[in-house]
Parts: C-alpha cells; structure tokens; sequence
C-alpha cells in the first residue's frame, strides 16, 4: 500500500530542518547502499558524523512520534535513524532496486527489517525538476513529487527508483521501518479495518457492534504483530 | 468456541429420524474410535450397512446444509458422513478423550481433518438421565444437554466425554467437521465480524463503512480458507 | 500483481466464442453474486442452463491450459468454471467491491477459493465506451480495457468496478482461480524467479548456479503450493 | 486457557503490598485504558509516579521470577511493568471489553504485545462484594474470586469485565505479559506436555522415551517462540 | 528424515512383480522429469500404456496401505501413481536433481505435491553394480542400497542421484508423495512422538500421562495436517 | 544444514585463547545445561566469574562479525555470550541431547532462542582421542573434529553428543545463536540462493536478471526474518 501523509512537519520545523541542511557538508550516498544497489545509486548523503544529524533525526522522530495517520499506516516497531540525501548536478538519481532487508542499527544494537519505506520531502517540487519516487508494478508505474514536510510511505519490497534530478536540488529524508505487522497486506486490512472504525464511531457511536469490531481490530493486532 | 445451534431439525425430520432409528439394530460402538479412544468408549453405534443410515445422513445434511448459524461457526468445508449412537444399559458412557485428527471418509476418497465436532441431540433431555456432554477447560467442565433436533458444536481438540446413562436412552448423531478456517480463534473472530455486520447493517445499511469492512471479512477468509 | 495476457484466444476461438454468444439469452448478472456483491451489481450473464455454456466453457479451458504465461502468473490449482457476461444499456455496470473468497463449484463437489480473478475480453475496445475494468489503490485507480482475446489477471482480493457502458454492449468471461500459492506477494516472487531463470538459460545455459536456483524455485512452490 | 496461580505471593510479600497500597494516592483508572475501554472503564490506579510503585512493582517481579507455574503456563518474554488498581465507592467496575494489543514501555523502550493478561489479588474475598473477574466464551461466563496472594491468568483475546464492587474495596495488581507463545493453544499443549512429562519422570525416570519426547517439548518451542 | 522400510513386499508380491517387469517394454525416462530434470535423467522407464502398468500399481498400493512404519513416516494423503524405471546398458544413471514441486494427476483430476519420495528396490542389491541412491548434504553424501522389496524415504526437496549402472540391471519404482504434514521437520517431530508413544504404551501403559500425550499428537497433526 | 566454517580464528587470536584458557580454572558443565542434558553431560566449563572470559568472548564475537560464511549460513541476530568447556580425564563426554530452546541472557536482558549451535575447536585433532561431535540422523551419525580455530555450525535441534575423551584433552568454545531466519529449511535455501548469485557475478555481472533474483533474495528475507 502506497500512502500520503501530508504535512509531517509544521512550517517551523520544515524551516528549521532546511536551514540546519543548507550549512551541511554531504558525502557520496553509495556508503548506506547494499552491494547490489551501490551500482545504480548515484546522489549525496549527510554522512553520520554531521554536526546538524543529531538535531535533524530528533526533529523527524518528534513529528513522527504524533503523527496518527502515519502510525495507522505502517504500524511502526522499530525506525532506523532517518538519513538525508540530496540530488543535484552529477550525483542525481538512484536506479530501480529493491531496498535491502535487514539494516543494523548504528549503534550495533540490533537489526531493523525494512518493512515499510518512507521519504519526507524537504525540497519544494518547483525547486527541482526530474527527481521523482517511481514505483514499478506490472501494469506501468506510479511517479511522486510532494510538498516539502509531506511524507510517502511504501512497502520495501516494492522495486522502485528516483529519476535523475536535470535541473536544482532535490533533497530528502528517507528512512527504514520495521513494522509491529510485516505483511503489508495484513497492514493494509488492518489500515482498512482502522479507517471504517472511525468512520462508523462517528455515525452511530460507540454501540456493541463496534466495541466487538474494536475487539476483532486488537485481537487481529495480536494475532500478527511481532 | 462452543455453539448451541437450535432446532437444526424440523418437528418433521425429527420424528422421521427416531422412527428409523427405533428400528434399526445397534452394533458395539469402539469401530469409528481411535486405538486410545478404544479404550474408554462404550456405547453403541448404527453400522455403515444398517438398511437405515441412508436415508439418516440425508436428512441431516440437508439440515445443516439451510442452517446459516452452523454455516458462520463451523465454516464446514468437508463433513465426515454423520455417525448415530445410543447410550443404554451397560453400553453408557465414552470417558474423556481428544477426538483423532485424520478419519479416512467411507468411501477411501481422502481424508477429512476432524476440526470440529458436533452433536446433534436426538433424545429429548427427560428421556434419559445422565449422558451430558462434557467439555473441558483448565477452571472446570462444562456440562451440556439439549432438546431433541438442537446440535452443540465444539473444536475436536478439546478434551471432552459423554458421562453415563444411568436411566433410559441418549440417541444421538455426532459428526467430524472440516472447517475452511482450521484454527478455532480465527473462527471466532469471523464469527464475530459476522455477527456484528449483520447488526450493522440493520442500523445503518450497506454505508461505506460497512461495505469496507464485508471486504474485509472477506479477505481474511481467503487469507485463511483451506 | 496485475498481469497483462495477450491472445489467450486464437483468432478461429474468438470468432467461434463470439458466435456462441451472439445467439445467447442472458439474464440478470446478479446471480453470482455475493450478498454484498449484488448491490452494485447491474450487468447480464449467461445462465448456468445456456444450451452454448458447455462449449464456451471448454473453448476457454483449452485456451487456458496451453497458455505458459498464465500459468506462471496464476499457478491455478482449481478454476471455477467460467462465467459470460455483458454490459449493455441500463444493465451497464459492475460497482466497487471485492470479490467473495469461496464459491461453491456448480457440481457441489467443494469449494473454490478467489485467489486470483480474470477477465478475458470477447469485445473489440472500439465496440463499446466507458466499460473499463478499473482496479483501486491508495495512490488512486488504474483502468483497463483489452482486444478482444486478451485477458487480465489481478487479486480477487483487490478493490475493483466495471464502469458504466455508454455505448455499445462490452462482452467478456470472468473467472475466480485458486492458485497453489495463495498469497499474491509470494506468487510475484516465483513469476519473478521464473522469468529471471528462464532469461538466465539463454545466457549461461543450464549452468551449476541455474540448476540450484532452479531447485530453490521448486522448494520454495513445495514450501507454499497448497 | 485459564489458570489459577495460588500462593504467588508469601504472606509477608501479601503483608507488604498491603501496607504499601494502604498509604498510597489513587487516580482515575482510563489513563492505561485505549480509547475504547476508557469508555467503560470506572476504577481507581496507583499512578506512575507514586512513590510506593517502584517496590511495589520489584516485589511483584521477584514474586513472579521464582513461580513455576506461571512460567509454565504463560511462558512469559516480555512483561509491562504491573499496574495497581482499587474497586471502591462509586469506582466500582470496568465493563466488557478486550485488552490491547500493543503497550508501550514506561521508559519507551518498545512494545510489549498483550498476549497473556493476570491478575493478582491483594484483597481478601470477603474483604468486598461483588468485583467478580467476569470472562466470557459462548456458553456463558466464568467468574473468579481469588484469595489474597493469588493470581489468576487469561488470555488477553477474551472478553472481560469486573462487575461493580457493592461493599468494600478490592485492589489487584493487573498484568500484560508477551509470551514467547503468541497463540494460547500452542501454549496450552505446551503446558500440558509439560505436565504429563513431570508425571513421567516421577514414574518411569528418564527413560529413553522420555528424553526423546523431551527433545520433542524443547523442539516444539523452538518451533514456536518468538 | 531418511527413512529405510524393510520388507515392503511379501516374497511373493515382490516375485509377481518382477514377473510382470521381466516381459514389459522400456521406453526412455525422461518423459517423466521436469524441464531440468530431463537433462540429467538417462534411463528407461514403463510407459504409462503398459499392459503391465496397472496390476504393478495395485500391487504396491496395497502393499504401502498396510504398512504402519511408511504412515508414521510419510503421513502420506495422496500418491502419485509409482513409475517403474531401470538402469541398464547405457541408460543408466539419473544426475544430480531436486525434484520438481507440483505433478498433474495422470487423470488430470489435479496436482499432487511431491513432498516425499520414496523408491522402492526389485532388483538384489547382487544383480547390479554401482546404481546407488545417493542423497546430498552439506557435509557429504550418503550412498543407498537396500535388499529387493525394501524401500527408502526422503524428502524430495533434497539432491539426488542414481549412480551409474555399471553391470547388470537395476529395476525399481518410484513414488511421489504428498504428505498430510508438509514441512520434514514436523514429520519427523510427530514420528518422534509415535515412536516413543509407542514404547510408553508397553512400560506404563495408557497411563493418565501418555493419554494426554497421545492428545497432544493429534492435536499437533490437527495443526499441521493438509 | 551442517557447514564446515574453516579459519575463523588468525593463528594469533588461536594462540592467545589457548595462551589465556591454559591459565584458567574450570568447574562442572553441568550449571549451564538444561534439566535433562545435565543428566547426560560430564565436561568441565569455565566458570562466568573467570577472569579470563570477557578477553575470550569479545575475541570470539570479532572473529565471528567479519566471517562471511558464518554469516550467510546462520543468519545470527543475537549470540549468547560463548562458553568455553573442556573434556579431560574423567570429565570427558556430554551424551546424546537436544539443546534446549529458549536461554536467558547472562545479563537477564531477554531469551535467545537457540536456532543454530556452532563449536569452535581450540585444541588440534592430535591433541586428544575420542572427542568428537556427533550428529544423529535416521541414516546414521555424522562425526566431526576439526582443527583448531575451525568451527562447526549446526541445527540446535538435532540430536547430538561429544563421545569420551579417551585420552588428553579437548578444549573448544561453544555458542548458541539466535538466527533472523528460524526454520533451517529456508536458512538453507537463502545460503543455495547466495552462494549461487555469487558465482553468476562472477560470470554474467550485473545483469538484469542478476538484480532481480537479488531482489528476491532480500524480499525472502523480508518475508522470514525475526
Ligand atoms: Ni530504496
Ligand atoms: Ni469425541
Ligand atoms: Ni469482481
Ligand atoms: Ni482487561
Ligand atoms: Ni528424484
Ligand atoms: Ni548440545
């Protein structure tokens, strides 16, 4: 399931991150790529001793962290500190590929499965052209550009590239989720589930047809989170 | 999940199926158990050559084949041919037991996995004393007897018996049921849903809610249909 | 996944299918389908006692079975026979919905699970406007209308509608497939490695890393086929 | 499967969790409740920051830790740190309802899944009316009472409620527990392999076969724990 | 699991089959292998219009239907019906092969899953030389011969081989089978049980520990069983 | 699946185990088997409290983080700490077992679940006689003695012992890991898919089929990994 979660961040804070990025020294991106994608990527990357990441990963997490559609969405257990990357001039695409499955924390602390993949705008889409999210499935392909502080959600199994940016500088955050429900078809029912709960609540209020689809949402949750 | 199922038979069926049974011949009841199960059943059991057995699973086939209460919790994908017994005299009980996972069908066509059992009470309760059905669970038993045409169906892996006849007759037919959904939790939680979908729709009709969430009872069944 | 399968019908097929049908009476579509189902559904479909059904039936199994790609893609176990139908004048469309996970085959020999639906068009595109097939996602709908012969495969599990026919009359065969594998994300993973191994065999011929793989391909259909 | 746990605490542990709550600040119960059950919750609970929790809730663990068969019946990985509540006046109930899934850790360190919920009571029986833990299934509804000092587990799926105090107070300390079993049958077996296994060895030693069907027990696990 | 079953045959079961083999045609066997497969099969097999076809099939199913150590082994619920093949002359070595997944029915009545194979020797281990089952793994190979009417199992999801035939004839028939229990691993978990089950019964008897016991093994095929 | 990890330990890191074993002292084996192994088990082990274990165990874990084959064959995400034990005089065996599911962090931080158990030689073959791992199957057993600073690697639910040292002594370091990939089956299918990858670099490069058969080596991941 693909999602659009508008407004991840507040003005401020999309002012905030784009001032703490436009001091930052980037590096080749090729260092967080799996054997197999370092040869099609090709963009910058804020590497993880940047003085601004600390502050940039906080201000990311705090607005995930109440975001409710986001949460509904990917059922997050476990994040991977966001990275940032941007394209621009010569290193400005990343080819078709399909995200790596496990990532170990940077402090060694354990794995994360990518589960669910994030990319939060932070260039305005009149600011760049090219550069857009593209997303394969049999039929042909879905290509994304948001507004700066929106946020697209997708599974990482998906295969999917960023098309070369021809002209400014697309810069993003993009992060690794391992979800509490791993099959993303689970997720997606789950997602429905959620949506025509509240949907109901709001029509005929909290009647025991709708406390007992409640119980089945949580019991389903049980079933399937890890 | 355990589920009285009332009148599965009409006054009319009912009445049919005693008078065939009344004259048909009875036969030591440890054929259709298990080598374990052997040990602690003694009742007595119609054989598959009884003139009458024909006709008696026809009927309660067609039975269970209108009732939508059986259909919703048992979600019956294969039936074992209905057996008919009768506890009396000396022949009174059948002492706890697990009934057996696998029973080849009469005619050696496969095999029908026993996930749920019923019973299909044929005696009325003042006809016999004794003879209750009796479940197990950690904080005790429990104890059922119901009118002649009711069933009780109940998952096969509980630990259950039939406790003695001491006065009269227990006439009953008990079957071996294969469910689309193997797995008793997950039956519940369809049963559930199809409960409150029902009341739902009864309040407020087919809204988009509600269409939302018939696919999704409908996409967990086939996520779980065998 | 949604699958794309050109000329399932040879050109003498389709020309004898569209004569079958030519002469058929329909009735209302509403027949087949689910409770839920049968509120958007506003079309015709070819009786079960159509004197052409036998022969149509037969002609599109046929076609069917000789086909590699459909196979790779569906790995169908069990096809429910199939269904005509038409979208004409006021009976012209197909609402949102999701196709029901078990039906019954019309022999009563079992169920067959929709894992996979099919359409197989027997309208040219230009014999009728509007009609398309259109498949939902969050990232909104992909509609789709083929020559006459060709079919499209996609979940039975997806949100889908046929759209209101303007003009013309759209004539098509539906089917609702059981694969051996139910799950569609695994079914994409062994149409992945089929594909991937059969371009391999051109390349490298049957070298000691294609001949493994191809043991894993086989392992893995044993570790899901059902 | 329910389960009775008598003796968890000693009488001295029973005497210092009295003394401990008897000093202690209460505040509404809904701030542990989900949205849902807020809605019929209507209890008392010690808050985070009272100063007793903190020996309260090591107390508890140590209690747990030595226990046998409470690790035997829930096989627990993961357990929230206990919550403490108090029936009393006019705060006297918590409606049916199904515990959440997922709870996040105090200190934020993750999600603990409600697999297993338990309740340990602090009060004696006649200390109080009413405040019956209230379970359901089909058939009716179980209702436990339970000794001070005693503990009572269920699976966190079951309907549940406390029926209102009429006299008296009841304090219990509640818990959501992850077993390294999710699915409460595959834990039932396990116990009762576990049990019949002692029964062995008391009578026959560690004969051959029981040290293969102990293999079995540890393989099984293996097979199930997450 | 590697399982050998001694004496499938009686003496004169295994004599008639040998006299219906001795005056049979050989066709080559490659019609019987999967795409891959065929590249490395070489040897001669019956063909499936063999006058002889038909009696050597009833003759090993019977002979299996009575054999409790294959059932504990196998757990078979469908069998492909046996090939006969031999390895003579230059026909007479059959490559290293995993065997494929999914075989029609030769009725066409549907798939069987090969989740078990098994060969069944006719010749004398003294009437050929070389001709050796030789099953793979990662810390070597394992060499079979075994004496005329005996057979050996294993899971086809395992590399084989025959060894080439280098004197003499070796005749034999081959089995697919589709096991109610599909993962090795749980097969052999379940043996375990039987087996051990199996020697409680003589020391202790059905003591209250082996009938719980005995109710967790058919409580476990119920989870696992197709 | 067995594997052979040859290597593991530089002949420094070999000299400097054995410089800091050769000074340390040794109690019973028995504290850290299970219930039942300590029946069976008679070796010597190095006490938690050694000085010497927190230089031999970080050794260890380098040793293991920059092997690729260990890698790619367990798949870890978590390892308990290494023991290290000794079979000398007559403390000289450890008998048939199976090695026990779940164990508890030394530190009480949570389980591991003992997926896969690896030994890792510290004493050269002609150090000592007897002593060697021994791994049971249907077909017979595997014996294995490696040289030191090489390392075995196998299921921890398999059958296995350490036969009587007869004569010297054996020292080696013992692990119990945790895998991202539980079930040994697809551990082995995701080490056939990698190794075969690799050589079809080294053939074809990265060709497009080469990309996508990585990217369902990594969506299997995705699918199986904890
Ligand atoms: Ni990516
Ligand atoms: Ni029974
Ligand atoms: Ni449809
Ligand atoms: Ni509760
Ligand atoms: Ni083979
Ligand atoms: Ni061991």
């Amino acid at each position: 399931m693909l999602q659009h979660v508008p407004d991840v961040l507040t003005a401020e804070e999309l002012a905030e991150a784009r001032r703490l990025l436009a001091k930052a020294s980037w590096v080749d991106g090729r260092v967080t790529a799996g054997t197999q994608a370092a040869i099609v990527k090709n963009n910058q990357q804020l590497p993880e001793n940047a003085p601004e990441i600390r502050a940039l990963r906080q201000l990311v997490h705090m607005a995930l962290s109440r975001n409710p559609l986001f949460f509904s969405t990917a059922l997050p257990s476990r994040i991977l500190p966001p990275f940032f990357n941007r394209y621009i001039g010569d290193t400005n695409h990343y080819g078709f590929h399909v995200d790596n499955a496990m990532r170990m924390m940077p402090d060694g602390s354990g794995y994360v499965r990518a589960d669910v993949s994030a990319t939060l705008f932070l260039s305005e889409p009149d600011e760049y052209e090219g550069g857009e999210l593209m997303i394969e499935d049999t039929f042909g392909r879905h290509a994304f550009k948001f507004k700066a502080g929106s946020m697209v959600v997708y599974p990482s199994s998906s295969v999917h590239q960023v098309t070369p940016v021809t002209k400014g500088a697309r810069v993003a955050c993009f992060m690794f989720i391992q979800s509490m429900v791993r099959d993303a078809e689970k997720r997606r029912l789950l997602y429905d589930m959620d949506i025509s709960l509240a949907q109901l609540r709001q029509t005929v209020g909290e009647s025991e047809a709708v406390v007992h689809l409640t119980g089945v949402y949580h019991n389903l949750l049980r079933l399937w989170a890890e």
